[in-house]
Order: C-alpha cells, then structure tokens, then sequence
C-alpha cells in the first residue's frame, strides 16, 4: 500500500519534474543545458567586464539623449565594444532621431495665500515647449488627480498639477508606474484643452524625494503646447496640501514657472549592431538588446547603461565558453527609446524586409528594466514557445530565476510583433522594487548599480540567447 | 485528435496547477487564502509601523550586543511595542548572556620589507581576548588559505592572516559565507595550535572595500587563546600580494597588532516574547521571531532589526485585518544569537518543558537573513508538512514568492527541532546578493534598508504565520 506520505513525494515530484514534460527535454538536454548554463555564471562571475563597461559609458560619457554628441560618443564605443567582445560584423542602422534640450533654466515657486514663496523642485519633461519666450508664467494652480477630472473643470489661465501617486499595493512596481502614467503622457494634453497655461506631474516614483523625475510626455495636434515638468514627490504632496488649505478659505495658490529648453530639430543617429554569424542555420536570427540613449539627467545607469551592458557582456561570455552559435546572433544598442522609439521602429521595418530576402528573425530579447538582481523573463509570443521556455524552469531555479509570466518583453523589441511568423519576444525580469527610486532622475547613476547584481543579469541574457538558440524550432515558412 | 499545441498546453497547466494536487487545497481554500494574503499585503504596504520601528532601534537605541546596556534598553522597547501591537500577554523569558567589549582600541600595521608602513582596518572578532595586557604584538606575517595548510606550517611567534575569500560562483551569497565562515569561527584555534600569537580574518564579504567585518569566534580549552581581528577585504588582497612578493626574496613582512576588547563575565537579560492567545488552539503554538542582539558595529538594521520589525509588524497587520488565531501565536525577539544562541537554546528548552505540560509547538518561524525583498521561505521539517507549504505557491506567486527550498531556517529557532514530534521550521529567505556587502560592518544601518522591501518581508512572514494557523495539522500525541 502507498503512504500518503509517499504519495505525496511522488506528486510533488511530478509537479516539480514536471516542467520537462511540456516540451520534451529529455534528460540529456537536461544535463547539457545544466552543464552549459553553469558555464556561462562562471565565466561571467568571474570575468565579467560589464561593471567596468557601464562604469565608461556612465562616467566617460556620461548621460546620452537622442540626438546628442555623446549620444554619438556612445554610439562609437558600442561599435568598438561589440569588435572587441567577439562581433564579426558590426555596422549602424541610421535612424533619424529628435534633438531635445533641457536648456540651463527649470524654475517654479508657488506663492501660498499667506505670501510664502515655496520653492518647487522642477525638471521640463522631456519634448517639452519652454515657456513662452522662456519667460515666467504665473497661474493659479488647479490640482487633479485623474486626467478626466479636467473634463468637466475650466483651467483657463491655470496651471495644472496632476498629483496621483503610484499606487503602493500594486506589488510590480511596473504595474504602478504604468498606472500613473497617464498623467505624465497625456498631462499636457488633457490640461490644454481645459485652458491650462502650464502643467506639473507628480515624478512616477514610490520614492519620497526632492528629485524629479523626467520622462516623455506628447502634444497633441490642435491643442495648444503648453509646457509640461516633473514636480518632485515632496513637493507635489506639500504643494497639494497647500492647495487643499487654500481651497478651504476660498484662496488661491500661485504657482510661477520658467523654463528655456528647446526643440533642435532632427539629427540622423542610429541602432548599434553586432552579428556573430549562425553555424548552421545562419539565416534564423535572434536579437538581443538595450538601448543606448538615456534621459538627460544622471547617467542612465540602469535605464537602460545596464541594458546595454548585459547585451555587450552576453556576447563576450558566450564567446569567451567557446560557444557555437546555430542561428545568427545580433546584438543590438537601440537609439531613442526614451522619446520616440524611432530605433526599434526601425529594426522592426529592417526585419520586415530582410524577411523579403529570406531572413526569419526567430526570437528576440530586451534587458531595459534595470541592473537589480534577475527573476526571470517575461514573454510575448506563441504559446507553444512560451511553453517551451517554462520548460526550461528546473536549468534556471539554482540561479533563483523563477518568473516566466507573459507580457510587455521591451519597448525596443516590441514593433518585432507585427512580423509574421511572429517571434518569440522575451524581456529580462530583474527585480523592480528599487527601480522607479532612480529612473529618469538624477540619481539613476553608476554607484547605484551593484556589481554582482548586474552580473547576475548579464548572465541571465546570455543563457537565455544560448537556449533559445539551441531549443526554439525554425519557422516553417 | 489532439493537437500538438493542445497537449503542451494541458501538460503545461498541470505542472502549473500541480501544487495544489499535493496537499489538496480545495478552490475554496485557495480564493479564501489569497483574499486574506492580499488583506494582509495591502495592511502592510498602506500602514506598516516596520520601518519606523526599525528606525527607532536603529538610532534611537543603537547597536546592541548581549549583555550591553542598549540590549537592555532594547528589549524594555521590544516589549511596549509587542504591547502596543496587540499581543494579548508579554513576558521576558530570562537568559544569562556573556558580555564583552570591543573597548576603544583596534590597531594594526604591516612593516614591509622596504620599511613601508601599510595601515590595516581591522576589528576585533566577537569574544576575541585583547593583545596581552593591551600592548602591541608583533611577529612575521603568515597567509594561508585553509586552515588545514596549519596542519603542517611552524607558525610559532607568527601573526597568521586567513586570506579565503568567499566565493564569487556561488549564487547563495549565504552558501559562500558557510564555505568561509571556518576561518572566522576556528581559525584563531588552528592558528594558535601551530605556534602564532595573533590572528588576522579575511572579513566575510564579497564587497571589496576598506570595512572590517566582525563576527563570532571561538576559542578550545587546552589552546593558548590569541587574539583574533577581522580584517577589510582591501586591505586582506593588498597584504597578502605584499607577503607574496616578499616570499619571492625570502623576506618577511611584519604585522603589528595591539585590541583592548575585555570580556566582562555574564550578565542576566532575557527573549522578550508577546503572545496572542489561540481561539481554537491555544494549546498549539506558532513561533515567530528574530533576534534583538546585534553586533556592536553599525547599528544591526539588516542584522536582524529588519526580523525584529518583520516580527512586530505581522503582530499588528494580523489584528489590523481583525484575524483571529486558531493556535497561540508567540512572537519572540531573541537575544544572543550572535555569539552563543543562548537565547534560542533556552527557549527550545522551556518549548521541552512546555512540552511535558500539554503544550505543543507545531510550527516556529525566523526572520534573521536581512530586511531585502523577499524571494520565499527556507524549511527544515517532516516532509508532509514541506510539501504542503509547497502547495501553497500559487497564492504566493503574485508576490514574487517562488522559492520554497529545504535548508537552515534559522539560529534562533535551529534548537527546536530536538523537540519531539518536530516542529516545522520556517526562515525566511529575503535576496540576499547584498546582505554580505553590510553584515556585522559600521554599513548595516537604517539609511541601508529600504523601506518598501522591509514591508514586503514583513507581509510575507505575517502571511506565512497566518497559513500555517490555518492549514498545518494538529499533532497526533
């Protein structure tokens, strides 16, 4: 007679084999991938240049929007970094990019009833028109929560404050962030049309700072571009709550703003790219990649110098193993991420055509959530290949890579969905908890990565590039 | 017929559903745990006293070694916040401790043969004796990797330096720690057991940077006791090269070392513990804990204020949310576990005691592995009981909590398990790729834990604590 106990083991058993079953690895594949996977943390633990990597890109050249020089210095070292780290073609994908600038003046006070200056911690949001002439603007300040409050408000001559918080119970940080967002895209917008002259946004962080945090924002045709900044979390929920105390009175707070950036118009840039050519199956390629340019405050050390360094990293420990590539691996620094996407555009019209000649792009791969210590991976794709990859579970659990759930792999990655058949898109899952702390601000910087943690991340893009390469079967058409 | 893809994804969600065949959580089971896990969840993200309190014991009260007047100090806190929190009796559970000072002086040099005088950071180790009489010692530099290398090495009149460094492949920074604690614990016996007067630790961290790391050690009756000193990882590299290169011409590098640290004999302090009485149960006992005592560098925030604070928060997140307790649920802030784990032993055996009057403790739980983002929880217990934790993965995924491995659940409540029938054990297991970097250096303060990461460890163990009430079963004798 079986034991509950031993029936028990034997089921837990299965559930715990039993990620092997769905795609049929058998136990030598097991042991090989196990074999290889090690390999691949060893060389990297050991011998990893990706912490002195993101040490140049942050400290030599620093941060790098779109359109910049030293996006354009950092687009040069991406071509001598991938030569050296084992490409054996490495070339630039032009791609017209905007050239933004911050300008040298981002101002704001409000005056409360009572005649305090308080001062505000701005940045423009990126895009974003100056003042007019880069002059001050006043207003009364008018403070919403949710875009569609605005609706039915008048805020003519106002200038808006979009104060909802990130919201703390949502356990993915991410998931927060793309919550709030809304106020940060489409701010200026929603507060135009009700007659705004001006618009400040709550910085997307659970952080509790004065710093604020940047990001994109749009205009939208027709409605009139009124200039948009990150308020910092300090000072937006000091700001509402003077705001709320004057209301009570029937008082007004006044909110005084200046900033002079500037539109420069078009620059031609591009995608970064290294090949290492496929042995036997040369014309399947799966990409992986970062983006190169960054916001232009701090160093854009993890959004998204971590990226790229994991992409240059995965190349270099996989070379360095001696491994041998089945498909064509391409290795890919994008540009404009942040204000645009114009290079994932791109690559994805590139792969569109080179689909034309023959070319099948089988799988491709993101690292743009930052440099904290891996998860997993998130996935975006068949649900065959996805099955596949869970598969894989019981190879990745020694290196506590756990997470295989779907969703959005990458920003960089994601235009590759409209090819038919459609890849396998994956996004390295590092852990998220810290990440909006630093994003877009000025803190988001080199010493705020940790070495091992990075590490384990590079490590994490190479063996999934290794799998995917060896267990992802070929298109059929 | 059955396609294919069909058959992947059927296999597929059985091994993801699996868990719950194991121990057969009903669907019923399973919705009303993950209402009551997400209540406890929001309790804590929305209202958590945790890093409040842990900022109070941080740099209100201090660092706290045993038999130290800020142990003291601790646990009288300890005690009105068990009260405050809701526990329904408190008590101080009496301990005698060892009390022991690092004193004022920790002083070392190496003379190198072109007469270069190299500073070296070191502390004492926890329990080392002082230089005799406080003075200066002095003798030839000795490095060894292993201790076993003194097994056939004249170290007479030698100062030896342990220069093993954890290691880096290793993806359980906590499993490098073991492979190099033996250093720290026996070397200053093995050291002493071949002739040398002093001993310098390669400090246990992979961070390389100029902090001693202290830490426990041990002494044997029948060897000479000498004294014993952490030493910074730089400082360990740089003078174990510069012994290298001596070698090399035959000449020696001298250290000179000179510590005042005096043990002061036993004091009596105590495990303040508050219960809340079980409603069904109450002769079953749950345990949770961490330990108060902290060494006496830093101020003990990831060692272990962070399992103190995780401890008082489940306290007062489980009332919050208006639980009630089927068995008595003990939360106990143990002291000494940092050298001599009187306070655990002493408690396993009043649990013995407690035992013989009808009091059985069914499951205890250890938060003492730092206060960052929680990947999911370490067991030492009877194979049912693992396997039934196990099942409960599904309602722990959403909050990143994938890992469900067997292991050491903790110091504190390791002299349980003697106990008959056993108890399950629990521990926590928190990331752990930067705790090293801060354990037992002046680095493991407040500012160095993050406040959302505490709640989520908190959240976790309270939620640990709430389905083991729930689910474990009742021992039959």
């Amino acid at each position: 007679m079986i034991s509950a106990k031993s029936l028990v083991v034997a089921l837990v058993a299965v559930v715990f084999c039993g990620a092997s079953f769905a795609q049929g690895p058998t136990d030598t594949t097991f042991a090989r991938d196990s074999v290889q996977i090690r390999q691949v943390f060893d060389e990297v633990l050991m011998h990893a240049q990706a912490h002195e990597n993101l040490r140049h890109l942050c400290k030599e050249i620093g941060h790098r929007l779109s359109g910049s020089k030293s996006a354009q210095q950092a687009m040069d070292w991406g071509l001598d970094v991938l030569r050296d780290h084992g490409a054996d073609t490495t070339y630039i994908m032009p791609v017209e990019v905007p050239s933004w600038t911050r300008g040298s003046v981002a101002d704001a006070h409000a005056i409360l009833p009572n005649g305090q200056d308080m001062a505000l911690h701005i940045t423009a949001l990126g895009g974003s028109d100056p003042t007019p002439a880069g002059e001050t603007i006043e207003g009364p300040l008018l403070v919403v929560r949710h875009l569609d409050a605005l609706d039915t408000l008048d805020a003519t001559g106002h200038i808006v404050l979009f104060n909802r918080a990130m919201d703390p119970l949502l356990i993915n940080t991410g998931a927060a962030y793309g919550g709030a967002y809304d106020q940060r895209g489409n701010g200026a917008v929603a507060a135009a049309k009700a007659g705004a002259v001006g618009v400040l946004v709550r910085s997307l962080t659970h952080a509790l700072d004065t710093l604020p945090h940047t990001g994109s924002m749009r205009y939208a045709e027709d409605v009139s571009r009124i200039p948009a900044a990150a308020l910092s979390t300090v000072d937006a929920s000091a700001l509402s709550k003077a705001y709320a105390q004057a209301r009570e009175r029937d008082q007004t707070v006044v909110v005084r703003m200046r900033m002079d950036c500037a539109d420069l118009g078009k620059v031609m840039q591009g995608n970064v790219i290294g090949e290492w050519r496929g042995s036997t199956h040369p014309n399947e390629i799966i990409t992986l990649g970062g983006h190169l340019d960054s916001w232009d405050i701090g160093e854009g050390a993890h959004d998204d110098g971590s990226g790229v360094v994991h992409t240059l990293e995965a190349l270099r420990a996989l070379r360095a193993i001696g491994y041998t590539p089945h498909r064509t691996l391409r290795f890919v620094l994008f540009i404009n991420e942040e204000n645009g996407n114009r290079g994932g555009k791109k690559y994805a019209e590139m792969a569109a055509s080179e689909h034309e000649a023959g070319l099948r792009h089988v799988a491709a791969m993101e690292s743009d959530a930052g440099g904290f210590v891996p998860r997993g991976v998130r996935m975006d794709g068949p649900d065959l290949q996805v099955a596949m990859v869970r598969s894989w579970a019981p190879t990745l659990e020694p290196y506590n890579l756990h997470y295989f759930g779907r969703g959005g792999a990458g920003v960089d990655i994601g235009p590759l969905k409209t090819l038919e058949p459609r890849p396998l898109l994956v996004g390295l899952v590092p852990d998220g908890q810290r990440y909006f702390d630093l994003h877009h601000s000025s803190q988001d910087v080199w010493e705020n990565v940790h070495k091992r943690e990075l590490e384990l991340g590079a490590a994490t893009c190479a063996t999934m590039l290794m799998l995917l390469d060896q267990h992802l079967p070929s298109p059929s058409n």
